[in-house]
């Protein structure tokens, strides 16, 4: 409920799939696109060792074209890596397919676990609007950014009475208050975990779950991914 | 993750916006529309009040078409009665587009906190895939319909080992468990329950979250919906 004191409240949401992203664009919100696993912590971690520009594409086609023109590029489908690319997932469907979604934001940063504290204080800094949008799985919904977009949510929440959360917001917050003291066992059962590890990528999984290995906030620049200067 | 004994697991899983349908879309599965506050409430009721057919239509255009032809007609936008009609809620915006969105599944039910547990204990009788289908707001993510769904998904996980929660199954179980003892709390700061306060509906709203005052569930047939025989 809003306050009496007259003070403007600065609406953060989470918007669970790139899907629903016009049901929740405000013209002056940052959007933080998250894709725990793996994407936006790879891209992350790609800044934090030196990369300085990411070009995120959202279709196998777009990513050829630059292959083809002598860029290093990566790609993969259902968690594993593409024939005939450079990486596997140093770029990846849901996360880039989310990006291209929130094209029209004033603003998209880069949001992962990895960069959480970094992120949150420079979002209580920036007092605007925030949209969690959370890349999901194949436009489902999924528990690992759910969870990163509750985080972010209670850490805003708590730090300043500006953020007003909606309802996706809230609810993401009580599932991470739910997990706080054991991400892992919110996640047993979730799909996507299941798939990466049989995939043999528990050691990937755990790295992406860690906290605060980077203070870089990547930022979309026209097309391309450069770090915030800030 | 799935026993060694060989069983066939049953999904359930919450479609949190209508708009996720196709996303969420399995031939065998049984879908349970879900709009809290208030189509769905109001279609329990009305069959528990003797109603014995009832035709959701998605748009107003549809509905003028039906009252031309002599049918009593409900129709409501953003949470108000639309003049011109002979009920308010009745039929509502968010869940009769759900209904329409799920046209292609193999069988519809209608869902409330005012039905559960008629409709929990068929669903567990039944013992087919499951999936909730909130209605949502202008579809966008909604707590009410969102705690109903995880109330059902904690009632079939307790009741049968056969049943296997999706991702947002889990997470709406969380949310479910965060407010079992007081929904009003979860419920507080939630735009729509803000919204039909506004209007002067806050007995609805209590109504709306009150538990089994009817065993009816309501099934489409082709285009109407009838009282479920079983």
């Amino acid at each position: 409920m809003s306050q009496a004191t007259g003070e403007k409240k600065l609406l953060v949401d989470v918007c669970l799939s790139p899907l629903l992203y016009p049901a929740y664009h405000r013209p002056d919100a940052i959007v933080v696109v998250i894709d725990i696993f793996r994407a936006t912590s790879a891209i992350c971690t790609a800044f934090q060792y030196g990369v300085a520009e990411m070009i995120p594409v959202a279709s196998l086609t777009e990513a050829q074209s630059y292959k083809d023109r002598g860029f290093m590029v990566g790609a993969e489908r259902d968690g594993s890596a593409l024939e005939g690319f450079d990486f596997g997932n140093s770029t990846t469907t849901n996360g880039t397919q989310a990006i291209a979604a929130a094209k029209q934001a004033r603003q998209i940063v880069i949001g992962s676990f990895l960069n959480i504290t970094a992120l949150c204080n420079w979002l209580i800094q920036e007092q605007k609007e925030v949209i969690l949008l959370c890349s999901g799985w194949k436009n489902r919904f999924s528990m690992e950014d759910s969870l990163f977009a509750g985080a972010v949510s209670e850490r805003l929440s708590t730090a300043s009475s500006l953020f007003n959360l909606g309802d996706a917001s809230l609810a993401a917050k009580y599932i991470f208050e739910s997990a706080q003291h054991n991400p892992y066992r919110l996640l047993h059962g979730s799909s996507h975990k299941e798939r990466l590890a049989a995939l043999g990528l528990k050691e990937d999984i755990k790295y992406c779950l860690s906290l605060d290995k980077t203070d870089v906030i990547p930022v979309l620049r026209g097309d391309v991914l450069v770090k915030l200067a800030f």
